[in-house]
C-alpha cells in the first residue's frame, strides 16, 4: 500500500485525473486505499492434506460445515459430530409442523401455512458478505432482495410526537431539514467564521437549502416543497382536482428524539446498507446446500462430553442423545465450532490462556416473535412492502416480509426482535406471554394486529438447550486478552465459528473464521 | 378534516393517547391528517352507460387503455385508435430484434440477448402509485422490488474528491459527520441559544454525536467508529488476523458537492422512495396486460388527422399509416390521450381557451442508452447490486439492473439517462455516437466498460416519430392559466393523460388522469 499524508490525497488524485483520464483515476482509487468490501479472497486452496490425516469437526453450524468441505476437498478423511437432530446451526428456520423445544420443557408446535417461515437467527445477507455470497452461488442457494431500507415504515417512540407512530420518511426529512436550518442560521450568525473558509461557507449555505430542503429565508416550513419528500396531505392526483395539499411538518424537539436520528443514521451502518438479499424461502436454504455436499459425514444427536489430544491425534467422547450410548471419535485434527456457552462446560484439553478465553467471552440474547396474519394488511392497507417499523418499546421493531409481496393469504411479520435486557425479559416468559406482548405492542402501529393474528412462534435463544445463548459480545479489553489465544492453533486443536472473529453474529462471521482456521491447521499439519 | 392549530397537535395526541391506547392513537393519526399515500380510490365506479352511447379513445398508452378498459366495464361501447403498430405508448421496452425508427429515418436494430431488455420510458412505480399497483395486480403483471437505494454505488463530480468517485456511502457518510461536528461546535458556542431551548440544546448535542457518529471531542474523525459506516480500509474478519482498520475520511470541503448532497437528499424524494417496484420482464408486460383485455378494439396504425364534434357526436379523421387509406370514426363522445406535441399539430373542434392549453404546454426530453455488457461485473467485481451510481457528466447515472442478480451471461446496463439540455445533445448525436457517449462517461466508473460491452441501444425521445418528445413539463404560470382548461369536459371531448395531472412523468398520473376524465365524461353524458 502506498502511504501518503491526508491532505495531499485530493490533490493527487486531481493530478492523476488530469494526467491519466477516467481508467488512471479508476485504479489509482484501489491504489489510494479506498474502502475493502470484504477480507474473503476466494476459498481456501488447501491442496495436498497430509497424507492419511483426518478432522474431526465438532458442530455442522455454517463454520463447521464450510471447514469440513474445504478440508474434505484438500484431501482430509473428515467426520462431523453435531449434537442437534439437523445440521445448521443458528443457519435455522422455522416452518409449519416444527418442533421447538426450550430447557425448560415447553414445547412450541409451529402453525404456519406452508411455504411461510421464520428465521430466529441470521436472515440477511449485506453485499459485502463475499464469502456467504460466493458459497451460496457455488452451492446453488437462490437469493432475492431483502429489503432493508423502507421508508414507509413506522417510527414509533414514547418520548415523541406524543407516542403517535410517524412514517420514516416524515420524520427523516423533519430531521434533515430541521438540522439544516439550525446550521444555516448559525453560519450566517458567523459563529463558524473560524472554521469553514468563505468559499466553503458559501457552499455549505447552498448545501442546506438543497438538502434541507429550506425555503429563500433558509427556513424548513410546511409547503409543497417539503411535502414532495415527507408526503404530501393530498398526493398530487390527475384531473380537475389533482392539485395537492401539503403536510403538516413537525417541530423540532420531536425529531431530536433518538429514535429518529438513530434509525436515520441507522441506515448507513455498514452491515445494513443496502443492498442486502435473503435465501428464497428460508435462511437454512444455506445449511441444508452445504449438509446435501457432507451427506454420510454428519453424525447427528452426538453431544461431546471431553476433547483431548497427545501426540497421536485428538480423541471426542460424545454420547449419543437418543440412545444414550457413549462413543469415542478419533482423528489427526479437530475444529471445534461449539459455541463457548456450551463449550466452557466440557472437559477440553488445551492450553490454560486458551481454556481461560473459552470461559471469559459473555454471549448476548435475542427473542425474536413469528406472527403469521391472515393477510398481508401492511401491504393492503399501509402500502407497506418490506423494510421494518421501529419502537421504543422492548419488541424493538416489526420486520414486513420481503418475499412474495402482493400475495394473497397468510403471511408471516416479525412481531418482535428484542436484544438486551428485554431479550432476557421475553426468555423469561411463556411462548404465549411473549406472543401476547408482541400483540399488544405491535398494536401501536397496526390496528389490524388482532383481528388479523393467525398464530405465532416465538424463539427465545437463552432457552434452546442446542445453544442457551445467541452470540457472542467482545468488548475492547477482552479482545485484548483473549482473542489470540482463542483463535489460536493449540496443539492438533483449533476453534472456529462468529465467536472467532471481529465480526460478530453474522454468518459471515463464521465462514471467514473457519476458512482462516482450517488454514493455519493445514499449515500446521503440513509442518509436523 | 378536522383542524387544529399547529403547536396544539402533539399535546392533542399525547391526551389521546393516555385516554384511549394504542388503537385510538392509531385511528387518530389519519384523522389529524398524516401524509395520505394517494388519491387513488379504487377503480371508477361507472356503472350505467348512457344506452347506446358509445366512446372513441384516441391512443392506447396507460391513459387510453384504462379509460377503455374502465368505459367498457360501465356499458359504453368503446373502439380505440392507435398511431403505432403496437399498444403501450410510451410504456414501452426494447428487446433482441426489435427495430427502432428516429424521425430522420435512422434505424436500430436491438442485438440485445433473449430476456435481456430497457425499459427506455417509465421504469419503476413507487410504493404510493396505488392506482397501477392495483391495475398490475387486478390484471396480473407479476412484480419485483426495484432497488433504487444502494449506498455502495458510486458519486462522481468533476469538483471533487480530485473527479475520482466515490461510494455513496462514503460520502453520505462524511457529509453527515461534518454537518453534525459543525452544528455541534456551533451549539457549543451559544450561537443558537436564542433558537433552541436549553432541554433541546442537550438533545440537539447528543443527536449530532449519535447521527454523525462524532468522538468525544465532538469531531467527526478517521475511526473504527466512522467505518463502521462508511466502510472500512480492512473490513473486520475472522481469525487471527481479524481486526479491522479504519477508512480515511474526506474532507468537508468535498462533501460539499452538490452531486453528494443532492443524492443524498434525493433518496428522500417521494417518487424514489424505497420500497419501488418493476414488472418482471419488462415495464411493457403492464401495457401488454391492459391491451389483451381489450382485444379487438385497438386499431393499430392510425393517424388521427382531425377531431370534430356536433350535438349527434364525434367525428375523428384519420388515415392508415400503413396502407395510406382514410377513415372516420363516429361515436358518442371521445378521450383524446394523444401527446400535446402531436395534438397541437392536429384540427381539434374544442373551445379557443382548450386550444390554446393545448399549444402552451412544453414539453421535456430525455435520452436513454442501454448497454449489453458481456458479463455482470459490476455486481462480480464491485458488489453493486442494483442501484445507480450517479455523476455530473452528461450520463446523469449509471442505473444497475434490479432483476437477475447473480446471472451468469450478458445483462443491460441503463448506461445513460440523459435529462435536460443534455437529452436534446444526445438526440443530436446518431445513436452509435450516443453510445460511445455513454461508454467513455461511464468508463469513469467502470475500467471494465470497453472490454465488456457488447451492443448498445440509445433512445432519444424527441426522435421518436410517434411522440417527438418524453413528458409534459408545467409551470406554476402555465398551471394557473391552462390547467383547467386542458383538463375540462369540452362537450363530447375530454383529454386524459400525464399531461393532465400534477403528477407528471410517471405511469400513475396517466392512470389517475384518465379515471378522473372518464368518471366526469360519464357524469356528463348521465346528464346529457
Amino acid at each position: 500500500m502506498i502511504e501518503f499524508e491526508q491532505p495531499s490525497r485530493r490533490e493527487l488524485l486531481t493530478a492523476i485525473g488530469k494526467a491519466g483520464g477516467a481508467v488512471a483515476l479508476y485504479q489509482a482509487m484501489t491504489a489510494l486505499g479506498h474502502a475493502a468490501p470484504t477480507q474473503f479472497a476466494g476459498p481456501p486452496k488447501l491442496s495436498g492434506a497430509r497424507p492419511g490425516a483426518s478432522v474431526v469437526v465438532l458442530g455442522s453450524g455454517l463454520a463447521g460445515m464450510v471447514a469440513a468441505l474445504e478440508l474434505q476437498k484438500a484431501g482430509y478423511k473428515v467426520q462431523i459430530l453435531e449434537f442437534q437432530d439437523r445440521p445448521g446451526g443458528r443457519n435455522y428456520t422455522v416452518r409449519g409442523g416444527d418442533v421447538i423445544k426450550e430447557t425448560d420443557g415447553t414445547v412450541q408446535k409451529v402453525q404456519f401455512a406452508p411455504g411461510n417461515y421464520l428465521n430466529p437467527g441470521p436472515w440477511r445477507i449485506p453485499f459485502h458478505h463475499q464469502a456467504l455470497l460466493h458459497y451460496c452461488s457455488e452451492l446453488g442457494v437462490a437469493l432475492e432482495p431483502f429489503v432493508q431500507i423502507n421508508l414507509n415504515g413506522y417510527i414509533h417512540s414514547d418520548k415523541a410526537y406524543g407516542g403517535v407512530p410517524q412514517r420514516i420518511a416524515e420524520v427523516g426529512v423533519d430531521y434533515k431539514g430541521h438540522v439544516a436550518e439550525l446550521l444555516a442560521k448559525a453560519v450566517n450568525k458567523g459563529a463558524l467564521d473560524d472554521t469553514v473558509t468563505a468559499e466553503d461557507k458559501a457552499r455549505l449555505l447552498e448545501a442546506m437549502r438543497g438538502w434541507g430542503l429550506l425555503d429563500k429565508n433558509m427556513a424548513y416550513t410546511t409547503s409543497l416543497q417539503t411535502s414532495a419528500q415527507r408526503g404530501y396531505d393530498r398526493p398530487p392526483g390527475g384531473g380537475v382536482n389533482g392539485a395537492p395539499t401539503p403536510s403538516q411538518i413537525a417541530s423540532l424537539s420531536d425529531t431530536l428524539d433518538p429514535r429518529v436520528w438513530g434509525t436515520v443514521s441507522g441506515f448507513f451502518s455498514r452491515t445494513m446498507q443496502q443492498t442486502m438479499f435473503q435465501p428464497v424461502g428460508g435462511v437454512d436454504m444455506i445449511g441444508k446446500a452445504f449438509a446435501r455436499k457432507l451427506a454420510g459425514l454428519i453424525r447427528l444427536n452426538a453431544r461431546v462430553t471431553k476433547i483431548a489430544q497427545d501426540d497421536a491425534g485428538v480423541t471426542v467422547d460424545y454420547v449419543d442423545t437418543v440412545t444414550g450410548k457413549a462413543s469415542v471419535a478419533k482423528a489427526s485434527y479437530c475444529v471445534c465450532t461449539i459455541p463457548l456457552p456450551l463449550l466452557s462446560q466440557i472437559e477440553v484439553q488445551v492450553s490454560a490462556p486458551k481454556q481461560a478465553a473459552i470461559k471469559s467471552l459473555p454471549y448476548h440474547s435475542s427473542c425474536k416473535v413469528g406472527l403469521e396474519m391472515k393477510r398481508r394488511f401492511w401491504e393492503q392497507d399501509e402500502a407497506i412492502f418490506g423494510g421494518h417499523s421501529f419502537t421504543t418499546q422492548p419488541i424493538g421493531e416489526v420486520g414486513y416480509p420481503s418475499t412474495g409481496f402482493f400475495k394473497p393469504g397468510p403471511a408471516v411479520l416479525l412481531g418482535a426482535y428484542a436484544g438486551g435486557a428485554n431479550a432476557y425479559t421475553f426468555a423469561a416468559m411463556t411462548p404465549a406471554q411473549r406472543i401476547e406482548t408482541a400483540l399488544k405492542q405491535g398494536s401501536v402501529f397496526h390496528k389490524q394486529y388482532r383481528q388479523e393474528f393467525s398464530n405465532g412462534v416465538a424463539v427465545a435463544w437463552t432457552k434452546l438447550p442446542w445453544i442457551t445463548s445467541c452470540a457472542s459480545t467482545w468488548s475492547e479489553d477482552l479482545r485484548r486478552e483473549h482473542y489470540q489465544n482463542l483463535v489460536s492453533v493449540d496443539g492438533r486443536i483449533v476453534l472456529a465459528g462468529e465467536h472467532c472473529s471481529y465480526i460478530g453474529a453474522w454468518m459471515e462471521a463464521s465462514l471467514l473464521s473457519a476458512i482462516d482456521a482450517i488454514t493455519r491447521l493445514h499449515q500446521r499439519a503440513l509442518a509436523a
